[in-house]
């Protein structure tokens, strides 16, 4: 087991190995004590909660439970108001703690609740997805969507413990792991030539827990020089630029994951002198390199995301692995860049 | 006109005097610029909008405005989804700017969709009321309300600005203004005996800039030394225990700024040795000193309230004027000290 530790304005251990559900109880009676509130989903709930619950319960918590409809439909704040409605019904005060058990959509909603309920608790990611441990449960960033636009409404708010049971993988989708190798893919080029040659050597039979740990420390250290969001923090949007596009312009159908090796594969073809090896490591994880949107179309739907500010857009340039930077560009300017990587 | 510099997490100033409504476009145009959203409710609009209107059109910012039902009902997490639609809806960025021109329950909901709108965003309060001006437009606390408790969900989120007009003061029913009031002897009771002597001689005839500015300046010492409420800022609930168990106890129809009162006149008979001058200020200003609940009922109702952690309650001690602190009591013990001082 690994353990990496984050230091942003919440201290916090980030465990990472195999049968760590099952120590969840006590781990976490380490700094808590009270009432917990288990957050899954309809698909996760029948494969794990019942271990997650009779750990803690056997650690002397009072335990309840809560299930959502998987999907991102979930990450609605509908589904927020409804939480926040059971914590107070429960309850609930500043020394209880909510557990996410889950992906991506899980833990950002519960994470959204933790930050807000009586302005603030404890909470505790447990993610069951590649992605979700490599990405979304490292970082403090949490969301909910609203109609028209996702992850529009949320706040900056550190888990107090994550654990990485890396046993929980073998139930992932294949199509749902792979796309966690995208977000894997994305940090190797961006921090970890290592790394790149480590799933290049061994595809998607790489090193579990060497890989997700290197991942994690990776976005730790960017995270904890930019905890909100300002400046180099942005690095962590390599490919997110169109990956977006893509994903605004199909309705959300290709999953996050393609939409990033799609964006990824783009900007390493405009820019990187290395071009060829990244392109070959996506595909290596059955990953798409390309879509049928046009330039313009894909540069539209582009600007219009929230990251824009006034005319200009700041962009991860991908040099070669292990060397990307952020530059400014017109507004004008991505088009082109676009075109020169389709 | 006073500017009072608070440097919380983040730093921003407070301007206290009058006509300041009609330099609110040229004071955001040296921290902003873009969109701006106006929030206010209908019983301000009338009075106060079309000056900020026209105030912020005149410096180049594009305007909208929405307005609230008067009343707590607005801070409902309903009234919250609908403004965050609305941003939405208005594609605000991070470069825009919302604008609390209102009461408490204007600048609380607001000030939390600011701090949740795309994880935050810009926001100045103008506070319309007495009670705003000195308590909650200062030191980032924002809230709505679930329906089963008051100020259940929200964040810490330190305004950009904060415009206390003193001219505004002037629309204030009477009752109203001796709510705040009763905020302002709180506070001179907690840390300034000069504003306590002032207010002695001048009664509700006091220097509204002097005074305002001073019961600021101590809640912004008190803030920065403790923004995230952990410890000292527990101060400021001195007569806020029984103050919240009366608000429950009658559904709040009876207004904050007396139930503060009788909370402060209660702790001052069982513990401050000058509780005699206490009363007798508050009855200058017209201010009620007692409840017709009985010690139990208000204890039960008070520990219901989500500042108990566990077994303990920390209550804010008055040993005189000028001279308060924190002390942790049992649960069982906070019914005598009411019936001490009922």
């Amino acid at each position: 087991m690994n353990t990496v530790f984050v230091h942003a304005s919440r201290s916090y251990e980030v465990k990472i190995g195999c049968g760590l559900l099952k120590t969840l109880g006590q781990e976490l009676r380490k700094i808590a004590g009270g009432k917990v509130l288990i957050v899954t989903d309809e698909n996760v709930a029948p494969l794990y909660l019942s271990e997650a619950y009779h750990s803690l319960q056997g650690a002397g918590f009072s335990v309840s439970t809560t299930s959502l409809p998987a999907g991102e439909g979930s990450k609605d704040i509908k589904y927020y108001v409804n939480l926040l409605n059971l914590l107070c019904e429960k309850n609930f005060t500043r020394s209880d703690t909510l557990i996410a058990l889950g992906g991506g959509v899980v833990g950002d909603l519960t994470g959204f609740v933790a930050a807000s309920y009586l302005r603030g608790i404890r909470f505790v990611q447990i993610p069951t997805t590649l992605l979700a441990m490599v990405d979304s449960s490292i970082g403090g960033k949490t969301a909910v969507n609203l109609k028209s636009g996702k992850n529009q409404v949320g706040a900056f708010h550190q888990p107090a413990l994550v654990l990485c049971d890396i046993d929980l993988l073998s139930s992932l989708p294949p199509r749902e792991f792979l796309c966690g190798c995208a977000e894997v893919i994305k940090t190797a080029i961006l921090f970890d030539r290592r790394v790149f040659a480590h799933l290049q050597a061994n595809g998607t039979d790489f090193d579990r827990t060497y890989v997700i740990t290197r991942c994690i420390e990776c976005k730790r250290d960017v995270v904890c020089e930019d905890e909100f969001d300002t400046g180099r923090r942005q690095l962590l949007n390599l490919g997110h630029t169109v990956a977006h596009a893509i994903e605004k312009l199909t309705d959300y159908i290709i999953p996050h994951g393609e939409a990033v090796a799609i964006g990824c594969a783009i900007f390493a073809r405009a820019f990187a002198s290395d071009a060829e090896q990244i392109e070959q490591l996506f595909s290596q994880f059955s990953l798409p390199l390309t879509t049928e949107f046009s330039a313009p179309t894909l540069a539209n739907a582009a600007l219009s995301d929230k990251k824009r500010l006034g005319d200009s857009i700041t962009l991860v340039v991908p040099h070669c692995v292990g060397n990307c930077s952020l530059r400014t560009y017109s507004v004008e300017e991505l088009e082109d860049i676009i075109k020169a990587g389709l």
